[in-house]
């Protein structure tokens, strides 16, 4: 079903158009946390997360002209949105009220539709489906579809060979894990192309469905407890994703809201780059977790408010 | 004299050491902009700025076990401090006590002896004569030296790829501008690899001496007045420097430190990497500064203290 010459096709697909983002390393992280930490910076990447390359997969498989709706707070919506943009697209993203604040105005600045609806009272399935049948859009969903693991699987491929350049053909992949999209994609790529690097997913205490289910061997739904990671607050994993996880990686991490921020303000001192509460959870595993030998992990997203930012620097200047 | 056969000699010695970094675009960037910024993210150079490069290739042509000292407000530090350790080289660096925090606890954690001086009380250079002296260590200056400047030129090398890769073969090239090592060295490069490219320096109102140089086709000094760009605070462009400058780059430009302020907090969002106040001249200047046709400018340096980047987010949040 998911296989690495489809996250080759993938790769084909979104050459030129995604970035073939660095893979950073800081000496500095390097000491603190007593192993090689490479970090592959998907905040770089155009939209500032992984997310536009699943998008840009799945839209180049529709016909011309078909418009598309997704449900997001934020992440994949700027995919969409971009992506719809730049294929002649129409896009309808239909985000919660609560997303932050910049994910929305980047997804309208793409020139999506944004509908905004508010998580406690609104039925956000029922209006996505009266929306998608009105206008005849095309559901793209966030992570339990086989264009957009594919899409996705592509930051495997390049872990692979960059991995490879820094001398790294043997360790931990840590991946920020939500629904499973990315965390699947890399752990396919990976396993046919990188066969020593093993793959572990990473979640907030408290939303930690996916490692549940890994430990539990089958799909564990909870509604997770507050966290600051907005990214990845996913209930369960994919009924796609869950079995490649269980395939290929090795067991979920979960890291504290209190490890995340402390991560976000080191990538900032030690790496320069802007990562946002759910893109920082598998680098928070990757200094804080122990472990021996070198470690890969996402940096999925840049995407965070201004104020939280600051927040975070705030409690741990240096 | 300064040729792109000895920046091509220093891209050889540095490849592995520093890092080939992206030139990043944001597709909302462009569109506030009205034109194609490409930014050249040397922030995440080893280090956090383009110094490591001319700091490992000068060190690299020492001999064996030969110290070094070097003067820097922090950026020229780190790279010498990091470059100096990874060589098995002693390293002592005299810095004004009033840099960053950030530089010198980077400085410091690379090994380096941080002798820090008053800027309005001591005589810097009698106490480096005097370190140097007791030591026997050599002085690596921050500027004006070929093997320095030729370092920093394969900043110019990988801009003339990349750009190309980026469908620009002609158009402008913004450098952040102090003492023009940066400068010269990408001048000379793009010179001779994508000779379409013209590089403009670009400087803080108030810290223009380039800028006036070119002007007056000649050394113009002066102290400058306050800003908050740090690292490019040099009195007047170099001996080696400013004759290349004069042969090779069109007329210079300054920015305001609010404009500098509001090109930082663009960057935060837009493009996800942290730019320090002397390292977002050339962005802001891309963004602010009319114009036609594509723009790349170097986002040179990321080392920022947490204080001061916090009040720029908050500044400009959106």
């Amino acid at each position: 079903m998911m296989d690495v010459a489809m996250i080759e096709a993938a790769a084909a697909r979104i050459a030129g158009r995604a970035r073939v983002t660095p893979l950073l390393e800081s000496d500095t992280l390097n000491d603190l946390a007593g192993r090689r930490v490479l970090v592959k910076a998907e905040c770089l990447q155009r939209t500032g997360s992984f997310k536009f390359r699943g998008a840009w997969n799945a839209l180049s498989c529709l016909a011309a002209g078909v418009g598309v709706l997704a449900y997001s707070s934020g992440n994949h919506a700027q995919g969409v949105a971009l992506a719809a943009r730049l294929q002649g697209r129409a896009a309808v993203i239909v985000m919660p009220s609560d997303a932050p604040a910049v994910k929305i105005a980047n997804t309208r600045g793409y020139g999506a539709d944004v509908v905004l609806y508010d998580r406690a009272k609104d039925d956000r399935d029922a209006i996505g489906a009266g929306l998608a049948a009105q206008r005849g859009l095309h559901l793209v969903k966030p992570f339990d579809d086989a264009s957009v693991i594919a899409g996705q699987g592509t930051v495997g491929l390049e872990i692979a060979v960059q991995a490879a350049d820094a001398g790294v053909t043997a360790g931990r992949v840590f991946t920020c894990c939500g629904g499973g999209g990315l965390t699947a994609g890399i752990a396919v790529a990976l396993a046919a192309r990188a066969p020593g690097l093993r793959v572990h997913p990473v979640e907030p205490e408290g939303f930690d469905d996916v490692a549940q289910s890994l430990a539990q061997g089958g799909i564990v739904t909870h509604q997770g407890q507050a966290t600051i990671c907005d990214a990845i607050m996913t209930p369960a994993p994919g009924a796609l994703t869950f079995p490649i996880m269980q395939r290929h990686c090795g067991a979920g991490l979960t890291v504290t809201d209190a490890e995340v921020r402390r991560a976000m303000a080191l990538a900032f001192t030690h790496l320069r780059i802007v990562v946002e509460p759910g893109g920082a959870v598998a680098l928070a595993a990757a200094l804080f977790r122990g472990g021996d030998g070198a470690v890969i992990c996402t940096a999925s997203g840049g995407n965070v408010d201004a104020a939280l930012f600051g927040q975070v620097l705030q409690e741990h200047a240096i």
